[in-house]
This record gives C-alpha cells, structure tokens and sequence, in this order.
C-alpha cells in the first residue's frame, strides 16, 4: 500500500561457539520510558526510528568489523567489576563500548559516531540485550538432556512465569506471576507495579543475576537491600544449582563460581525459590519503568514440573 | 641548533574547583616497557612520539569539547566497580573513554579517532595519571593548616620515601625506601626488583588505592593475597586516618567512606604504616615494570615528622 513502510527490526545474533546454536536480541533503548516496559510515546517511537535507522547499520559494520565479541568473556570481566548481569551492567556496558568504540569511529561519520558513541555509553544497560542473549544461547545448549532435572529457561509475561526444564521437552509449566518487591523511581509506588514481566530471567537461569548479586554489592541501591543481602542471596542460590560456573567467578567469595544449574529436585525438597534481580513495570499501558527490585518464582512451577518429571521417567 | 627539536609533553591540569589549586600529570603509557618505569627502547619511545604528536592534540580538544572531567565523580563510582584507584583503574580508565569517546570521534580523523579510542579503550591505566594529579590536588589543598598532623604527601624515588605534614611547612621526612612485596611479569623475580619508586602514594595520601582496597577484591590477582586481606587492609587504614571519605565509599563496607586523612601521631602510637599498593620496577635502567604489589614507608618518616612536630609546637 503506497505509503505505508514495513518497519524493521535489527537484532543481535548470538553463537554458542561451542554447540552451534544461536539466539538473538533486539537493541536496549535505556531506562524508563522503554517499548520494552510497555511506553510508546512520540518519543519513545523517536528512539527507537533513531536506533533502527541509525545506530544500528553503524553496529553491525562495527561488530563485523570487530570479528564478534566475546561476551562470556566481556561478563567474566564485568563480574570481577561490580555487576550482577541482569539489573547492573554498567562494566559490561562499558565494556562493550571499548571493544565496539574504534569500530565505530572507523565506520561512522563523526556526527554518527559521536550520537552512537554518546548513546551507548550513556545507557548502562547496552550490553544487556547481547547478554540476555548469550544467557539464552549458554541455556539452550543444556535442554534436552534425557533425565535432566536442571531449568534451562525462566519467563514471564506479566501475567505467568513459567519454566522449562531440560528433561521434560518442549512443556511449559506456569502459575501466576508475581509483583516485585523492590525501588520505585520518583513519583511511582508499589500500587503502580505490574505482575513480573519479562524474559530477562535467563540471565538467573544461566547462573547470573540475582544468583551473582554477591559479585555487585553496590546493586542494592537499585534494587533494595543491604551488601550482606547481596552474599546471602548467592550463597543461598548455591543451595539449589548443580554446580560453580567455570567462568563466572566471584571475588568477594574468593572467586568462587557463580551457582548455576537451577535443579528443581532442590528448589521443591528445599522450599528455596529462586531469586531475581528484575524490573518493575508500570501496570498501565504506556508508563514503562517505573522501578527495579526482587522476585521469586511461584513454588507451584517446581512442583507441577516435578511431579511432569516423576511421571515422564516412572520414579 | 639545525636537526635539533625540542620536544614538548603535554599534561593533564586538574584543578580543584572548590579550593583553586591546580595540579598536572602527564599521559599514561600503560603496563610493562614504558618509560616511567625506566625503559627507553625505540619502542617505548615510539610511542611516546605517538602520544604526544597524534593522541595529545586530539585529547586537548576532547577535553575542551566535553567542558571538562569531574575526577572525583569518576572516581566514587570506580570504587563501586571494582577499582580502588592505584594499581586497579579498569572501571575508571573505561568511564574516562565513556566521557571522550563521542568528543574523540567529533574532532578526530577516523583513523586518528579509531587510534586513539583504541589506545585509550586498551589501556586499563588511562585514567591513573588524572587521577593521581586529582589526589594531588586534593591533598594539597589540605597542606598548611597550622598545627595539623595530617600526612600530604607521600613519594619516592628509588631510594628514598618521603612524606610532607599538613602542619609542617615544606619540610619532607625521608628514610631509604623498601622493596615492594608482590606479583611478578613472567619471567621477573624480587631478585629483579628496584626499592619503591614514584610518586603515585598520593592516591593512598588522598584516601584510595591500598586504603581502599576492601572495594576492590579482584585486584588480589594482581598485587598478591586473599579478598579477605583486601577488606583488612581497609579496616586496618581506618585505625591511623582521621574520617572517613565523603564521597569515596565502599560497598561491601556499607557504603562507608575511605579511610582518610592519616595522622602521624596515629601511626605512631599504634605502629602501623600505610598500606601502599605499587607497581615494581625493574632495578636496572631500561627495562620497565616487572610487577606489582605491596609496601608500606618505613616507621621512621612518621617518627622523625612527629619529633619535628613536637619541636616546632612546642609540645
């Protein structure tokens, strides 16, 4: 129809390098005012224009350029620099924009550079997307494994959260998802949030997040709590999770993996949920952000999945 | 003379906005062979020629283009990502590339600009070097007040360590400097190494480096001991310094700020010296950095300076 274009959307392509799947993100508009938190405002549509029409063809010839990045590697490193990975990633956003800067400026002209360089070094959450992807791409590589009580994925859509668990094929098991307690931006209050919503759980599932909060004390102005609260959760993670990440280590914890490996044997036998760092979401249409803070899981996902696994396997 | 060029170096100049003072630093090599620690191979100088003619003039109008670089806002939120500003400048080096890199890629060439974005990005000491003059500035505008106890600088030389007193004119304390205790480059040894050298102890003198090491638990790799050591050599700094930081703070200490300001009567009484993290030069002329670690002044600057206090008031 004449005067009518098909708008496009650039993603980030992810490769397990060593199981050859793939996953893929779209780009991180910032904080607040988001499509992603539900805002669609002129500005809002701006943004995003900016970033598709701009920004984006700048990205993929600098990250060519680049020969890709290793952001198992870029998150090793941000863990050793404050972050947990999911609602902090102020290293591993900065990383990010030292590995794609030169790049940039070599493919850009110096207007577009200087916009492109200037945005993604002021958005703290730039790597967030690639991350969530790798998390996605890292988790995929473990489903499917006949007999595996481990959750290889973690969502929700503002109304359920659900799981998928790696011996139980394609079957997603839900409950009810529920609010956040957590920081509210100026202005908002609990009375504003929505139920959890979002697939940025994958970053816990993958063994960061609030599973690494004892590598980012400083997180707790953002999403409530105190230093202490931030080793007790990852301490208390390792309760529930297979194993200590070979990558992903901890200094505070004298570089101890991070627990990863969310084995719903121990969440149900244990009662110990699992804990996320996450955003709040406005419960109206159109607001966006509105804070950031804690959740966990309904126990009823673990259970439901468990009793699916005793019946798959006949224990 | 014809053939004979004067060669020029062009510095950092820091200024303390609330006192007036002003302090220089000149440009951060990196690591390893590098002419501040004594080698002066072609390679070396090469890149000094580099710095000086293609990346100096570039960072002057980056600097004048972004208004100029509030160091201490840069600083506080490196010491809540993993730095404590001495021998760990990651996050502060990547935050400083952060506030150039849209003016670098304005006023530069392409190719100059992906040079410099390169350099700056890859060196994980941009920043040292401002921030060593910013401590400096700091703590000069603490020197002279009349009966003050204060220690405001700390240097060395290679031979020798020095401190200067708040209360005590322009007098400087000395006794021969120690040899570090730390990591070595590969293929180095304490056998290799030369007794304490520069003037980098005015980031302890101000409050970070190894008095804030407690916020920087990964920097064990580099300089030697447990994350645990690392939160102990902060405590053990609040017992000889007079308050804690205002802005400088730690998370995994609760936020608590920097020790700071030390006081030679302290040191004294309790027989504790500062705690310095170094980097360890080669002892012959030529070769560089060979590693990293700890040192403390010996107890005699502190006694003598204490000795002369006491003459000089009367006490």
């Amino acid at each position: 129809m004449a005067g009518v274009t098909s708008p496009s959307m650039s993603v980030y392509i992810l490769e397990n390098v060593t199981h050859g799947n793939k996953s893929y993100s779209n780009l991180n508009e910032g904080y607040g005012k988001v499509l992603r938190y539900g805002a669609y405002s002129q500005e809002v549509l701006d943004r995003l224009r900016w970033m598709e029409e701009v920004m984006a063809p700048v990205l993929a010839k600098a990250l060519e350029a680049s020969g890709g990045i290793d952001i198992r590697a870029l998150l090793a490193e941000a863990l050793h620099m404050g972050d947990e990975g999911h609602n902090r990633n102020k290293a591993g956003s900065l990383l990010f924009l030292k590995q794609l800067s030169p790049h940039v400026a070599r493919v850009a002209s110096a207007d577009v550079a200087e916009e492109v360089l200037r945005f993604l070094g002021d958005n703290a959450l730039s790597v967030l997307n690639p991350v969530m992807a790798a998390c996605k791409a890292m988790a995929d590589a473990a489903h499917g494994v006949e007999g595996s009580t481990i959750v290889t994925a973690m969502a929700r859509n503002g109304t359920d959260f659900g799981i998928r668990v790696s011996g139980l094929g394609r079957d997603w098991y839900t409950a009810p998802a529920q609010v956040p307690d957590g920081l509210y931006f100026a202005g908002f209050s609990a009375a504003d949030a929505n139920a959890d919503i979002g697939d940025s759980t994958i970053t816990e599932t993958a063994g960061i997040g609030g599973f690494a909060m004892a590598a980012a004390p400083a997180i707790v102005t953002f999403v409530s709590g105190s230093p202490k609260d931030a080793i007790d959760a990852t301490m208390e993670m390792y309760e529930i999770t297979e194993t200590d990440h070979l990558h992903f280590t901890i200094p505070a914890l004298d570089f101890r993996g991070t627990p990863t490996g969310i084995d719903i044997r121990k969440v149900v036998e244990l009662g110990i949920t699992p804990r996320i760092n996450t955003g709040i979401a406005h419960r109206a249409a159109g607001v966006g952000q509105v804070g950031a803070g804690l959740v966990r899981p309904p126990m009823d996902v673990f259970e439901t999945a468990l009793i699916a696994f005793a019946d798959r396997y006949g224990i």
